[in-house]
């Protein structure tokens, strides 16, 4: 494994060398494949209990089958509330860790914020798809939160220019 | 400060030693912090109206009570659509700014994108939260798009490498 | 054409000079952009459908007018979930794009990646905003989701860090 990297190292930007980028990069990929996976669970769902949003995707049905087909269900609702809760809190995490990692931290400090959030996140969707009883789902989104506010903290303390 | 920078700076990738890409990174800290302040905003917003999506978030209600209270609310959903606006719009600024800053533009202009672009998206947020009369939202999120593909445009024009 | 980039160089991150680089800023501006335009598409469809989500924005018609134009519009909401869906899919590219790009991958499987996602991605929208016959969006929406699942892959194999 060693010899590999050092071999593709030659020809990486120096940026990632840096151990906490790295750890970053790993982190970041992870939370963002988890999340893309919502799309697929989405179709899944929507197959599974038969519930579409589009004309097209129905359109080889019989008109009655149609309508039935287009109405809104449960869980590709709650599916979909889960992706969209990760976007709001996942790419939101990749941008400002992005910058953290680029400000020089620890790289013990790092791990620990990249390894709670991915850990949070993770968590959270479990509870979401789910249905555990709260406050799982609202612990592990604040959570999620705080570790980026506390990234964005070190970011505006060690750059700050206005 | 400076000698606390300073001493921080040695540590630090030297990409953040760059002027450019330190203001980039302040005003984008700024902007998905306030994007994800949305979050914890529209949670109140559920909480004082009354007005939740998901079965387990009322699990200790009575029976008629979970009906009223998962039905949705005019305020919550106006924040909802505000903290989306954001993710259509914060994210891009973000994304296209880091490749704008990595070009090398000018400090003075950059700082000039950056933070019309912070000032409209924050006078968007009081302006859409507020419910203040048409045309300040929509002149609000102009301003943004137009930061974003003025900074597209100088990318491009770089860096084109189709 | 390339003395302005060799001027411009000289101000500009190292980072720039990488081909790779400059090939993943290029198409992420392109698929950014491209989903940028949805919000105005949106609004002109939200004038020509007449459907509106906000009180303020009738805020001069009559109360019987204003219920009407309240409504939301097929052709509204269509355009509206392209945008998401390019939400779901552009930012995750990006992001992991970046990331990919890092690595230092051969410039010709780079372009490749990023070739495939934005023609995929652009065939998507004309496939969603058209109403296509499936399954050429699902397909598209596939393609796009394996060039990002590829690209992640790669960066996970090169600098994994847990």
């Amino acid at each position: 494994m060693s010899s590999v990297l050092s071999c593709k190292s030659t020809k990486m930007a120096e940026l990632m060398e840096n151990e906490v980028v790295r750890a970053f990069s790993t982190y970041a990929v992870i939370v963002v494949v988890k999340m893309l996976l919502m799309g697929p669970l989405t179709s899944y769902n929507r197959f599974a209990r038969g519930s579409f949003s589009n004309e097209e995707d129905v359109a080889r049905k019989s008109s009655e089958e149609k309508k039935q087909l287009l109405k809104t269900h449960p869980d590709v609702e709650r599916v979909r509330r889960c992706h969209h809760n990760d976007l709001e809190n996942i790419i939101p995490f990749v941008i400002v860790g992005l910058l953290y990692a680029l400000t020089g931290p620890e790289l013990s400090v790092a791990l620990l914020h990249f390894r709670i959030f991915a850990g949070a996140r993770i968590f959270h969707t479990i509870a979401y798809i789910g249905a555990l009883p709260q406050p799982s789902r609202a612990l592990s989104w604040v959570v999620g939160m705080l570790v980026t506010f506390s990234m964005a903290y070190r970011v505006l303390n060690t750059v700050l220019f206005l």
